[in-house]
């Protein structure tokens, strides 16, 4: 099945390679977009959504060809698959839990995903790991461009890509950058660089975890604001403050170096030792370690393993892709034993080769 | 100097061999004598405590020669020497604080030593690893009888001898076996076990740490009552009691083997990740995970290491023993990280040998 090809791959977003790949984890940007003539997805009937399933098929076959995407009936996955696609971020947690008729085209390489029927008819997004918000710009506005020849979007002269919610409305566009700030939550000047960013309009939340507690220090930063700018304004209101809260962290980072040297490093391989040693672990507690371990290998103090390697793991410990490995449900005690086999043998892998 | 010369040795009390050894550390026994005409310790002038101090030395010098025992003047010694008796167990709390002039006298073995102008003239306390209060009990007996034949003990025919605090008149004697109980611990049975033990008038303390907090699990048993028994039916008691603890303690531990293999396992091996890889650790926390390896070797999990080994990092990693081994004084910062420095060399040299 085309879904557990992905399973041995990192998905874009997670390669740990790019510009600022230290701190930088991802650039995405995703596009809201509805087809005209359909109501909106919350006022839609399971007929109407089938019809814009239908459409987007038609349309996406004449742009798309099958060996650079594949489609997938959201209604037929098991829910371990569909939480298995939420992990790599291909689908969204509502995308997940919806009850309506609804599909995603996945890209091969998973540089993009498309959800039909989630809160708008389409939501198209790009992705690719370390900062590089043109690239993902580039490719999600030829996408965009490509289905826009070939379906009539909802669009209003004045406001612009009609959606679900207002919030979406004008350009429909959200640029996020997913970050891993380790230095700047332990140096608690965190809170302040949130306040700067809430200020102009940039909002930021956990990226693992539900919702605001961050877990292992990932944080993504994203614009509120769709409507009376271009995109282009809105990207290079992102691609310019990024710069800033690198060097904050970067800073930080210098700073533990220099006066906490010690109790950094004891952060950095107790965190080795527990992910080499123990026997059950929650994937909460291996999230934080891994972000401990991450800042050891950007700092140079863990060469054991690569940031390409902490970034899988990142990606392989979650729930639903332990049961994928697994290939059985497993239970929280079941799941958290697995997690600490697979963590020693691809942990203790990694030191060896 | 003879005090360093102890610092390579495990101490009688941790050699982690004799009977009973997975959970009885040690066994001991201490008495408490005054000599006849000297008013008490907290009664008595400086010249008073140094002429109580003449008279033993005096008459130890009869009976134990210097090849076995060495004399130590309390007053002439740095606060970490004091502190570094106390934590081999060699001298009391007390007797480290005092300003009053004393002596102890310690058998090169360790196998007993003598406080000099502590509560009561003298305290002779025997140990030995294990649970054997036989041996401890001739040893102690024997070396009474010496005294008692070189100076006179203040004795009454009806309270039989005197001391200090009304609690030790009679024998004067305290019996205490020292037991590490993690499976009580964890299976949360020691509160009902020290319950049973208080109603028989058995007092239970922590080995380490301040007051009651107990580190590492291990626990001290001893009589209170010292009137109105001889010794042997005060050994007696404790000698009986001591194989129901060991019963329980051991039926605990095949309980979580049974019922929690998994956290068992986890917990051990995490401990020993965290010993191997901290770099800064406090007294407390190397306590409470040594602990958890001393449970993980007998339960045949961990085999890395051994029990006598693990004993030997109990008493080395006590922040005066860091300061001896560092030959320097060390702030708590220092120390800390010289004690995570110090496990680190000591358990892979054990892994490795």
């Amino acid at each position: 099945m085309e879904i557990d090809n992905m399973l041995n791959q990192q998905g874009a977003w997670l390669r740990g390679i790019g510009k600022e790949s230290d701190i930088v984890i991802s650039s995405r940007i995703r596009l809201a977009r509805n087809i005209a003539g359909f109501p909106f997805v919350n006022r839609a009937t399971e007929k109407e959504c089938l019809g814009i399933i239908e459409s987007f098929e038609n349309a996406i076959k004449r742009i798309i060809q099958p060996e650079t995407a594949f489609y997938l009936n959201l209604q037929k996955l098991s829910t371990v698959d569909r939480y298995y696609l939420l992990e790599r971020q291909l689908i969204s947690q509502d995308f997940v839990e919806s009850t309506k008729p609804r599909a995603v085209l996945i890209d091969r390489n998973e540089d993009f995903s498309i959800m039909v029927n989630e809160e708008d008819h389409l939501r198209l997004q790009a992705m690719t790991s370390g900062l590089d918000l043109e690239k993902v710009w580039a490719c999600i506005n030829l996408l965009d461009d490509k289905i826009a020849n070939e379906l009539s979007y909802a669009f209003d002269e004045k406001l612009g890509y009609l959606t679900a919610c207002p919030t979406n409305t004008g350009t429909g566009i959200r640029v996020s950058v997913m970050l891993h700030l380790p230095g700047l939550v332990e140096t608690r000047e965190i809170e302040r660089v949130f306040r700067s960013l809430q200020k102009i309009n940039l909002a930021v939340r956990g990226t693992f975890g539900e919702g605001s507690k961050a877990l292992g220090d990932f944080y993504q930063i994203s614009n509120q604001i769709t409507l009376g700018r271009s995109e282009e304004e809105l990207i290079a209101q992102i691609a310019e403050v990024i710069p800033c809260i690198l060097k904050y962290e970067r800073k930080s980072r210098s700073v533990l170096m220099e006066r906490a040297n010690d109790s950094l490093m004891d952060r950095c391989f107790r965190a080795m030792g527990i992910l080499q040693t123990a026997r059950t672990i929650s994937a909460e507690e291996s999230m934080n370690l891994l972000s401990s371990v991450r800042l050891g290998i950007n700092m140079g103090i863990i060469n054991d393993i690569s940031c390409s390697q902490a970034n899988d793991l990142l990606l392989h410990l979650q729930p639903a892709h332990l049961q994928k490995l697994a290939k059985k449900e497993l239970n929280k005690d079941a799941e958290n034993h697995f997690r600490a086999d697979y963590l020693r043998q691809k942990i203790n892998l990694n030191v060896q080769s």
